[in-house]
């Protein structure tokens, strides 16, 4: 006969548990406030420590907020939920930085034909000024701003939020690992030139609902940044 | 003049900054044990309290873990840490699992591809087993076992980490969010002999070196399983 391990579940496991079962029953959603530190010490019977232990944890994933003076609350929005685990463990990895550029591309180059296919006319019309926002004429700051925006945009049209989730984090590791490296390529306004005519034609193919288009010239327009971030960054 | 709010950062908060650099600055790595919570307190000047937050938070996310009399140690390895953060967020955001599925194909897709350059001779030698041990056969919790195996080793084969911690997020999302679905499609033995032709093709493109094929293969694999999932789970 084989014994399996008990798995000793901590106090502040089983806290995580309940608020997640109030998740998944409906009884908390987002934006809600959360019980008091208090309460939840009442209700679930458990150690003030235990309790504050299980809210740090869910702050520090980005799940919770805390507002002073107001107590704790599911946020809103989860966009940057994953930035932290995922940087962490990707120093811990000793990942090297290419592996971002990869994801970033395979994930992006499918979401452009989603984006093609559920884009609404509001964020299309969106999509079509970040297009045009983005000048050989403005500074390369700007121009990085813009060129984010661009691709965000085209993250939400895809009507997915885990690629939302996940092509942000991509992007806040871009930002940590890859230092500057979207600013570098904008500095030399040859490559705005370029990077604008295909970011135009990525927008057309969006625009037209062809989404074989748009997926083809996204992967186009990211070998191009990701071959410049290899050779230069 | 334009007042920027100053971000108050929380002790807890400081004391994993404080060991993110130790990462980063190379002291702490995968399987190191962490300084003791008394060091902690001393070295850094913070509150036992501060301490544990941080130790906890770190534990929730999947990187460091405690061992009982021993100490905190850095993972070894961190391929579940997305999971707790991601799957509390996909419930908040009341998320169609549907979702799940659309992710899963994007990545997989172009995994394959990426494995059909990268995979080792031994990689290679396992997932041919994988690819003989799915047999009609077996009962559908053997082939369910390695239905995973067989994606998870691909995944690895890609050479790209990040990949490996998203698929497995995705592939435990789809275990708490379409339960049993995996199960569903196996118990039908006419899909067993679909599946088992479908990853057999899989396995012959990525032996071949053939990227372009092995990613169209396992396009219409996961379209196979992914309409069978919609329709029946």
């Amino acid at each position: 006969m084989i014994f399996s391990p008990i798995k000793s579940t901590k106090v502040y496991e089983q806290v995580i548990e309940q608020i997640k079962n109030m998740i998944v029953d409906g009884t908390l959603k987002r934006g809600d406030r959360l019980p008091s530190e208090r309460e939840l010490v009442e209700n679930l019977e458990v150690s003030r420590t235990s309790v504050r232990e299980a809210i740090r944890a869910l702050q520090i994933m980005g799940l919770i907020e805390c507002k002073q003076g107001e107590g704790n609350f599911i946020k809103e929005n989860f966009e940057n939920t994953l930035l932290e685990p995922i940087s962490i463990m990707f120093m811990l990895q000793q990942s090297d930085p290419e592996q971002i550029l990869d994801v970033r591309k395979i994930i992006e180059t499918e979401t452009a034909a989603l984006a093609a296919e559920r884009i609404t006319e509001e964020q299309l019309d969106e999509l079509k000024k970040l297009t045009e926002s983005f000048q050989v004429c403005r500074n390369e700051n700007e121009n990085v701003k813009f060129d984010k925006q661009f691709h965000y945009k085209i993250a939400k049209a895809s009507a997915n939020l885990l690629i939302v989730n996940i092509l942000n984090a991509m992007s806040s590791l871009m930002d940590s690992f890859l230092e500057d490296a979207r600013k570098k390529i904008l500095i030399d306004k040859e490559n705005v030139m370029v990077l604008a005519n295909q970011h135009k034609l990525i927008y057309e193919s969006i625009r037209d609902g062809n989404g074989a288009k748009a997926s083809e010239e996204m992967r186009k327009h990211l070998e191009f940044t990701n071959e410049y971030i290899r050779r230069n960054v």
